[in-house]
């Protein structure tokens, strides 16, 4: 029972920003945190040394390094096969960075690496609304639109750890331009960034008044679209309209690959709760296959916003997930 | 070892015209053969025990019932979780079949049920090109277009054993009417009857000469659009290369959820070779997130066609595949 010996893991959540480490115990209670500032580091080895420095006097407040099973992170890019971040846009470091190698050498303990999307699914299934499910998928809202799929109970990670892209399913063929060089992805409708890009086409189409007129076009996001729609905004609530239907009609796009039995949604833009949650909903049931239809619930996550990040890296250190098989390669 | 004493298993092909049984060995050979015409017993029952009077004598030539391991069976809507066939708008029987439960009384073994398409993937993981292979998917281009998934080693079967409906992904939105009853769909634009409705479209709208101008529009098939491919006809190679570039897309976005080390094909279209493996890879190639760029093989099936589906079907009889979980319901 190594749950009894080495009753904690850590959780890293390494942003752009900010690095946030948790010390997590099994039932997801985060016991102790602590925090640096990712870009402060260009060089990697001076990223684990200020880690290790952070860290260590938060891991002596439950008793050392002996206490703790693992290290997971969750990261931009992250993979779990290599255990390394590979060609992430948003670090500071370039190419392919050996990030478990680097931080079991310096703590002593196992480090188990995903991506931010992948990890909040573990996350879930490890502590939130998913636990007990073996089909669920998992839908981030953020800036883009990450996803992390469980299939049988296990992680969908594919051939080369980078499985779960759904944010780039084409939705409007020769629609948006997307940061992926591709034309049309979920993501540049579904995310809050595609919210905000919804707003400046609408307010530029019509002349029919909105508070979202009020400020410079190139300034407006999904905040300030989901405090208009609040505050009555006819444009504003049309907007989220328009993003609920479309993230529904790819929802039951993606319940034919898997059939799962819950779609949850995490992240900034899930703040606008039954404004997104009920055109979305609409849209799943009207669009959905009819042997799909009434199967899958539509979920927010069931962890605290400023948690999830965290206990969901921290999942990975865990024994049983995400079990992956590896490829015949 | 059970494949000693008992050394082979039995496929059922279940059509809506006719069923084929196969004995096979571990070797995927098929060693003897029956069929009976499904749509001649309109009771289940008399159904079964007409199978078991055509399989009794081909049993006997390997020695008895007590060599046979399972009878797998492959059949539309066939749900692997419930041993049955729901709904199955091409087979004579309404509702729900407990074909597993009827089929156990009558010949004393394991029976197996998965739909088509499933057994399809079962057969390339076990027999074909996707031995060794733990992420891929299974495509097949026939009167519809079904697949089968593996992730992780093991048939993706979602909550409800109906996983696996990638020919109803909406590739045009607003587009041609499925029997879904939604538009769009992949497979109507993508099956033998989508290759017919594209040479109807495409003569309709053009004036240019073709050879598929001989015959009623109405009579053309998928078929006749490929004689003509090879005959040197312009329209009919401008259907093909349509037909392929929209897969390509699709298979792209595919790639998006599992990240497959191979696309397998199978099915009439297939046929038609190059005249659609071409645009595909080529369109597979321009629309496949750069990360996914040169990971998935796409692949024909490398069963002999005559003997795939039978062969599909058997391959559920052994003991690995396909390995599912049972849902949390």
């Amino acid at each position: 029972m190594d749950e009894i010996t080495k009753p904690y893991v850590i959780g890293l959540d390494m942003g752009g920003t900010n690095s946030v480490f948790g010390i997590v115990d099994a039932r997801g209670n985060i016991v102790a945190t602590t925090a640096i500032k990712t870009q402060a580091y260009p060089d990697f080895d001076d990223y684990v040394k200020a880690s290790v420095e952070a860290l260590t006097p938060i891991i002596d407040t439950v008793g050392g390094i002996g206490k703790i099973k693992a290290l997971g992170i969750g990261a931009p890019n992250g993979n779990y096969y290599n255990g390394t971040i590979e060609y992430a846009a948003n670090l500071v470091w370039e190419g392919i960075v050996p990030v478990s190698k680097k931080f079991e050498e310096a703590l002593g303990i196992p480090v188990i690496v995903t991506n931010d999307a992948d990890a909040a699914a573990v996350g879930e299934y490890t502590y939130g609304v998913a636990r007990g499910m073996k089909n669920f998928i998992m839908i981030t809202l953020g800036t883009g639109v990450g996803s992390g799929i469980y299939v049988n109970g296990q992680l969908v990670l594919g051939c080369d750890g980078f499985a779960g892209e759904l944010g780039h399913l084409t939705v409007v063929p020769d629609g948006r331009v997307c940061g992926c060089g591709r034309k049309g992805c979920l993501e540049t409708y579904c995310s809050a960034t595609g919210v905000a890009r919804t707003a400046r086409e609408i307010l530029a189409e019509r002349n029919t008044p909105s508070l979202l007129r009020d400020m410079p076009a190139k300034d407006i996001t999904s905040y300030d679209v989901y405090k208009a729609a609040i505050a009555g905004d006819a444009i504003a609530k049309e907007i989220f309209d328009f993003t609920g239907t479309m993230l529904g009609e790819a929802c039951a796009n993606f319940a034919l690959f898997s059939s799962p039995e819950a779609f949850i949604f995490m992240g900034g833009l899930t703040k606008a709760g039954d404004l997104l949650m009920n055109p979305l909903r609409k849209s799943y049931d009207e669009h959905v296959l009819n042997i799909f239809k009434g199967k899958a619930k539509l979920l927010l996550s069931g962890l605290k916003d400023s948690e999830t990040a965290v206990l969901g890296a921290s999942a990975l250190g865990w024994d049983n997930p995400p079990q992956p098989v590896d490829t015949a390669e």
